[in-house]
């Protein structure tokens, strides 16, 4: 049942429709609730008036900040708490909320909407990293300086290794803020009831949302169920969920049932997408081209609030060097307040951006040192069980094999060899970690419980989610195949805050280390519970569960079935069912209050690459990547490749087409998928999945992770063989066609006056 | 919280109407079921032609006998094996199934099923006991002489202690077949989806339901789940549940989500009614009043099915003795079918049959012996730890206190003394088992589960079915007691296959006994548990639970708050939430070849009166009740008399208006609740009821059982009170006011004759 193509045990109801997402759950006598977002990015709130909005027929209330008692005025998202959850005297970006309204339907809402009257005085608005910076303007009259965060860290001597080191490569880079791009936009339904509140909708983290509802409506967290639904994507975005909280809290005040849906435009409005970064960097090494040191001075754009940004920004400072032996380094970050959207999580946490700008100044270096980049990588590598600069200390470390293995699908040596005009291939590393500590200080791993009951059922019970990466199948894989059972028949409860143990939730790419193991202790728990009772109960001898049956310890003999035992001893056990408990806390550290430690019980490395053609006209294609990813052990041969593919086209959106700019009103300027131009499938070069199967000590059958890796060095690997087609150095993030040409036409008119000259 | 007017957890989600009953569930894209009914009670099926119904727009599908592959063709009902789901060649009662239609809307399957063509040949209807014993006739041809089930079991030397007898008495009762009258129609929905069946329904016995969709469908059970709904009553009718088993049927055969509720007259056609018995008794007495022996033979009669009717019958032989002092004892007893509508359970299962024919016969012993029938009660009670005549070990036994208790209530002796003309008053004593093995013989008793996760939430997952008789507010009152925490707080989940412990469903009175034992059990696991983690893992010291809060175990004082608790102790164990588990497995035996055994772990007595007037003009009325009930330690006082007064109720109904009686062409007499006369509030007399609170050593907090009893004597003390007050023996119930009429006018009659003569 590992390392096998298992097919994903949500697929049926899946490609059949059967799956019922949150937007298709209608319940009896339901309202719908509809937000009033702003008409400035910046502005100050003159007058609300929702008189002619609540006389509409079928309105159900109108709500502003002055009507409702909130408990709290502000609420959490992040680590922060600085999100007002509706505004009152400023809005502080185009998605800001100022009412809301509930109604019968949902065109009568829509319609009330365009019934609020607002008057606003507008206020210059802070739209670019770069005015925040400068601080002349401030994006929210709360926030002097507009400095949502300052993180300075220094580790070992910089200036003495600067001092000694002979060689520099340095450059400036910048990568914008990005969407998720879920393609199922949020929706929730909350159903108020005598004092207690039940939440359907999709998400990442059941139990913050749960938390979440609590704090705002002041119901206790014990009166408050939240039941999952299924889920089109997350990537991060379902890390901070506005809309169940305000479906919930609007439910508690009108008392009954409020289901609210955002539009594809809301999503984009009213989204947390990735942290933009402006990011300057300086390696410095010696002649032999070994490392010494590394400065970075790190810009990162919040929003409006901070949502998961100041996270975000702090793993982009610290985690890319990880890969590298390092003697010092020094990072200096600010995180900014900006009248957009405020930003947080994406798939690859904040790596992506700083490999974009670390790999690209790796390239510089080689350049300098005229070295192959895979040579000057190779010599720099952590080799496992050393101590990186910043505390980690992987266990597994395949990223040699890695790139031997990228080489070799590339066929790198032979293309460097034999150089054809236009042609261009290039290389980047990754690291990341499989989990870390954050969430929750006091909360370490992960929990799950294994129910096996007289009918023969097996079902898993876990409180993380299933957000498309297909968890729920690696579960069923792990109790397959330690009951021998199959895995299809394996009933997976992922979320529902009323059954399964309490978690921080799907992120971090922690779920099959850290839950994985979780499983694989209920299920060994479970057996050793029900051989107990065979034996002692029902008169079997001592007996092994094996096969989906019960085998004599040391007769070998077939006893019974699972299924008959399961009866036999549920029957005997009067009526109870056998709960095997699996408990995992992972051997990792919470990092010190300068980030350092060893964060994660284990670490993923990887090597992308990319071939790419620049033609004549400026414009190019990118041919191939290869990726490859040490994962330690893996479970699912088909899913795993499923992750890369899926990681590799959000990095292709990165490198060449996605961008969530907004103009100097700070007003996106796409609305639409089709205006935010995601790579389709014509888009998509050959991709070269590859495994290095590294066996961990800590994950399940040696098991690390795959969700996160494939996006991160995909951008940096296209920028590196753009360069080494023709030579120009794209900083900036996405490296569009219409740039490309620019840079073209820019090289080329400075070759023809360097000619003339 | 023991022993106090705990208002019913389940009380304001009923009178808001917040309860879901299973005909208030609308899912998507449901499709209805309609069954046509027989038309004659016993026939042979000649034709069914199908072919107009089907082509009616809207119909999904018409299925009879023949388009059916049944996984078996006759399915489970009690204990036997010979209901077939759709008839084929016969049809034995009115309500026999001949088809299924599923359409689009419930009005199109109505006008399908006036579409079916039936020819029948018409056969001899076998009505009543009397015709199915001669056996001219048979009910169903493979039924030779119409024997269900034949049973003589003698106890003891009987002709021995009837030669020794000085004193006799006998007599031949009539207790008709009683329809349960549950107000909720069956309803049930289910959702055929991917291979899986959910089953949403109310029921008694969810896992029962399980497993006959299982045998039918073919379907593996743990591949179906049935979904709790409110219930509105069930008091045995729903102990036999064919409705959600063919609901699930078509489901899986039109692979969809499929709805059926029955109209009232459905319930009266297609009910699972009591059991209708005829009964003669002697009882034997040396010439003090000491009983000696006892003879009976009773027909029983089964309907054109067996449903729960055989264990109904042997209760009857068995159970009523069990109260008094006999050497020894004969039963003989036939279960016969009839064509009418399978019989089983009701409140009493058996034991209201006898304890009418023994209480009136003990009644006529006294006149004989020239007794107050209280004072030979008393002579011939038992005592605790006595073994009875069918081996019950009752430990203890409260039926003297009771007895004493009633008279003063009733002011007996005083009543006696001053005797008013038309004024009667007359007394019953009974005994019940609370709970028995029966159900399934390799399981014995009930578990719990009890939740406690991170909120603070307290869950308690049990297997029985609340059917209104609250012991979802038992159970909140237990864990409210063990854990200081308020009863309404406490979440109670009593049915939910995929989430419950296996159970044998809610019948027997055996809830209180032992489930509620498992429920403490199940705190006193939590406790432990939690208290551990807060030694081992919070640093608390030695802790104990009290009060809602945590206390030092020595030092007594407060360490923090129970929800505290649960949050740190689940964070500590990385999510996991307390699951505490309670097992209970009663000291009761399975009954041996014959019957006899210590049935039950614990066994409730009573004393019930009644006081009548009859006027002049042969109009009737119960005056008063005196229902005084050794229950054990009284866990709700508030519930436990509602108890009594919907027991009084039901009694009230058995002795003086229903019966489900047929013509002689098998047609029911009533068809709808206002022709069924139950007893309205205006017909029920004035009430006192009371408890003799004996402290049970098995049951929780000394508690034993209260649903059936106080059903079980009301018709023997109505109809002794008629005899005291008109010196008529109404030996046929019910006893209706015409009944007396005519006799009152026969008695007057005679006695004119007489005086003539």
């Amino acid at each position: 049942m590992i390392g096998k193509p298992v097919p994903r045990i949500d697929g049926r109801a899946k490609v059949t429709g059967k799956a019922i997402y949150s937007d298709d759950l209608i319940l009896p006598r339901t309202m719908y609730a509809k937000v009033l977002h702003a008409k400035y990015a910046h502005a100050k709130i003159l007058r609300i008036d929702t008189e002619k909005a609540k006389a509409l027929p079928g309105v159900v209330a109108v709500y502003t900040a002055k009507d409702i008692k909130f408990n709290d005025k502000y609420f959490r998202m992040g680590n922060t708490h600085d999100t007002w959850v509706l505004a009152e005297d400023y809005v502080c970006y185009i998605g800001d909320m100022l009412a809301f309204v509930v109604a019968e339907e949902e065109e009568i809402a829509e319609e009330a909407l365009d019934l609020i009257e607002v008057d606003y005085e507008e206020l210059p608005v802070v739209s670019h990293l770069k005015d925040a910076y400068q601080a002349e303007n401030l994006a929210r009259s709360d926030k002097p300086g507009n400095v949502g965060m300052p993180l300075v860290v220094e580790r070992g001597e910089v200036e003495k290794d600067f001092a000694e080191a002979t060689v520099f490569a340095s450059g400036k880079y910048t990568f914008p803020s990005l969407h998720q791009l879920h393609l199922e936009p949020n929706s929730a339904t909350a159903v108020y009831e005598l004092g207690k509140l039940t939440v359907y909708c999709a998400s990442q983290v059941w139990f913050h949302i749960r938390e979440d509802i609590s704090a705002v409506t002041g119901i206790p967290e014990k009166d408050i169920e939240i039941k999952p639904m299924h889920i089109g994507g997350a990537f991060g975005a379902r890390n901070d969920q506005p809309l169940p909280v305000f479906t919930a809290l609007l439910a508690s005040m009108v008392k009954g049932t409020v289901k609210m849906t955002n539009s594809r435009l809301e999503e984009f409005l009213a989204c947390r997408p990735s942290v933009g970064m402006e990011i300057e960097i300086t390696l410095a090494a010696d002649s032999e081209g070994n490392f010494l040191s590394k400065k970075i001075k790190l810009l990162s754009g919040f929003g409006a609030y901070s949502s998961d940004s100041d996270a975000v920004t702090a793993i982009a400072c610290f985690r890319a060097d990880n890969n590298y032996r390092f003697r010092s380094a020094y990072a200096e970050a600010t995180g900014l307040y900006l009248n957009h959207a405020p930003t947080g999580a994406y798939r690859g946490f904040g790596n992506p951006q700083m490999h974009f700008a670390l790999e690209q100044t790796i390239d510089k270096l080689a350049v300098k040192l005229n070295m192959d980049p895979t040579e000057l990588r190779m010599k720099n590598f952590m080799h496992a069980y050393e101590t990186t600069i910043h505390g980690f200390k992987p266990e597994t470390n395949g990223i040699k094999e890695c790139m031997a293995k990228a080489k070799e699908l590339m066929n790198w040596d032979e293309k460097k060899k034999h150089k054809v005009k236009g042609k261009g291939i290039g290389v980047a590393a990754l690291i990341h970690c499989a989990g870390s500590r954050a969430g929750k200080p006091e909360f370490a791993g992960s929990s799950a419980l294994l129910r096996l009951e007289s009918s023969g059922a097996l079902t898993v019970l876990i409180g993380e989610s299933e957000i498309g990466q297909g968890m729920n199948t690696v579960c069923a894989q792990i109790v397959a195949q330690e009951l021998g059972v199959d895995p299809i028949k394996v009933n997976v409860v992922m979320g529902d805050t009323s059954l399964t143990p309490f978690s921080t939730g799907t992120n971090g790419s922690k779920l099959t280390t850290n839950l994985g193991n979780a499983v694989l202790h209920a299920c060994k728990d479970l057996k050793q519970q029900l051989t107990g009772v065979l034996r002692e109960r029902i008169g079997t001898g001592p007996v092994v569960v094996k096969d989906g049956n019960i085998y004599g310890e040391y007769t070998g003999e077939h006893v019974m079935s699972l299924e008959e035992a399961a009866a036999k001893a549920c029957y005997a056990n009067n009526g109870s069912p056998f709960l095997g408990i699996g408990v995992f806390e992972p051997k990792a550290e919470l990092g010190d209050m300068t980030g350092y430690g060893n964060l994660a019980p284990a670490y993923p490395f990887g090597i992308q690459m990319a071939e790419v053609t620049v033609h004549d006209d400026g414009s190019f294609t990118v041919d191939k990547i290869v990726s490859v990813h040490d994962i330690g052990r893996v479970i699912n041969t088909q899913m795993a490749h499923g992750q890369v593919y899926g990681g590799v086209m959000q990095g292709m959106a990165a490198a060449v087409t996605e961008d969530l700019a907004i103009n100097k009103e700070g007003v996106y300027q796409a609305n639409t998928i089709l205006e935010y131009k995601p790579p389709t499938i014509i888009e998509m070069p050959e991709l070269v999945s590859s495994f290095v199967e590294t066996i961990d000590p800590y994950g399940p059958y040696g098991a690390k992770c795959i969700a996160e890796p494939p996006i991160i060095s995909v951008a940096p690997a296209i920028a590196n063989a753009l360069y080494d087609a023709c030579g120009i150095r794209f900083d900036k993030a996405p490296i569009t066609p219409a740039e490309v040409r620019k840079k073209l036409m820019e090289k080329k008119r400075n070759a023809n006056a360097d000619k003339e000259a």
